[in-house]
């Protein structure tokens, strides 16, 4: 049985296996990933971002209870700069998760996806590809890293949540350039602290006047690290599933075939170029620009212009 | 006088505006970096890596303190994922630094990297190029961070500090994999921390499994926050820099043009291929891949077909 029909089985060493294509991202994985493509675009994408240590992937761990009971045909992947740096936390949730991934229908994973070629979208719509295929009903996509792809990419899930901390004033004033567009709805975790209350005042003081031309997204409080509130997080998140318009559900799985398609071609047209640069010539260049006696922007047209007359 | 010549001055001003075009990548910022470009490759490049709240930026901030004493002409850019996330702790930074923002001599700048066209590589050596040019004899680049990319653009600066906390034992234990190649000091901060001992203890002990090829990287202690040990990790770095070889340097420095150029080439051609695609055409192509009569990948070869041809 060869690897797309295991994927399609739902094996989850197939997934795996489907997802490490993904992040080598060389033509075996766009064999596969056509040949799943067919069974893909079918599950609902929650996207669950926020400030680092604010306890997302705690309650992505608790919002999988909370799912569960519903369909248990689950997947997450952590979106993930791959830096050793983060290899602590990352191990750390992995470890965490880990009394889900005793149950064979829940796939976790965190995956690398930067690249010196390919973007986060690609990598990303190709990761949700894969586990739709396996007949994940919910997958969830946890950013790691929080820079402005990341959040783009998230933006494109069928949910968005936002996970905020309380007694980060600060961070929250500086929330509001993008964070009222990102959001469908707030998580106010660790709201045990003593800060928790001010800070949910707070929050709804800045939607109230920052949002003008839809509804003001509802701020849940949760204590990811015991689980309280998050029945009623997940309670919240069906109602706004179960009332987003189709129109807009599509709207958002739109715009991540486009950021893919972009991104494919982008990527193709790079590794097309440089693979037909020639090697010698382009060490002798960057000697040249090394030596300031040219400079890369003409040598990038030169290049350029020297591959179209091939 | 137009932008060129300001910057060649030294101005603060045609610097900040010479990194904000390096930010929108459009032509006018080629033009300028042309003209620079003859004026850059004669500065000693400091990067600072290491993880979320360690300390990097008030560390930056001392050392500043201490390069000035050599040579007040320095400039210092955070690489910033420019997330909505990070502004409260970038806010922080700023308002950190600006006991140094007085001096007209040190330019402090946190930058936005990430473009969906574009690499780290290309808009952190353009940012250099405008500080060489503007005469800045020493400069840090400071990862806001922490991902791959960065790490390895950090990697091409002439001395690469990795800073450290105590009592992160299982995040040391994940520093193994790539850490050790990358640092050529490391930096224990917060070494008035009752884990320091422990930490700096079990950091030698990794250090001297690890390293096999080449000389084991000195682990200075301080804390940022009062300036301790902040000088003798400068005497460190100096004497580093010092019995660098020229070789060793020089191979850096062309690593970074290396990437560059490939970034560059790749944005160029990204931009013209995305710029020829006929808009319409690419909806109609959105909306077959959505109800999956097509797959991005058969759709991407088509397009990049079909541009050949014309």
């Amino acid at each position: 049985m060869n690897l797309t029909e295991e994927i399609l089985k739902g094996s989850p060493r197939a997934i795996a296996k489907g997802i490490s294509l993904v992040e080598d991202d060389g033509a075996k994985a766009q064999d596969m990933l056509r040949a799943i493509f067919p069974h893909t675009g079918r599950s609902t994408v929650i996207g669950i971002t926020g400030s680092p240590g604010s306890g997302k992937s705690t309650l992505a761990d608790q919002l999988i209870s909370q799912i569960k009971k519903e369909d248990s045909r689950i997947g997450i992947i952590a979106v993930d700069p791959s830096s050793p740096f983060t290899g602590g936390a990352i191990l750390g949730d992995r470890i965490r998760m880990m009394r889900h991934s005793l149950d064979p229908d829940i796939f976790i994973r965190s995956m690398a996806t930067r690249g010196h070629l390919g973007g986060l979208a690609k990598a990303t719509g190709e990761a949700i590809s894969v586990l739709e295929a396996a007949g994940k009903r919910y997958i969830l996509i946890e950013t790691v890293g929080v820079g402005q792809d990341e959040v783009e990419v998230v933006k494109m899930s069928d949910l968005v949540l936002v996970v905020l901390i309380p007694g980060t004033g600060d961070e929250i004033q500086a929330f509001k350039a993008g964070i009222m567009e990102i959001a469908d709805a707030f998580v106010l975790n660790k709201a045990d602290s003593p800060d928790a209350l001010r800070a949910e005042r707070q929050l709804k003081a800045m939607l109230d006047l920052g949002i003008k031309n839809h509804d003001i997204p509802p701020v849940c409080k949760t204590v990811a690290i015991t689980g309280e509130g998050v029945d009623d997080l997940w309670t919240t998140a069906q109602g706004l599933l179960l009332k987003r318009p189709e129109a807009d559900r599509a709207f958002r799985k739109k715009r991540l075939i486009e950021w893919m398609l972009r991104d494919i071609i982008s990527t193709k047209v790079a590794q097309t170029v440089h693979s037909r640069v020639d090697e010698a010539e382009f060490q002798r260049f960057i000697e040249l620009i090394y030596k300031r006696k040219t400079d890369p922007y003409v040598v990038a047209d030169g290049i350029i212009e020297q591959l179209k007359g091939t």
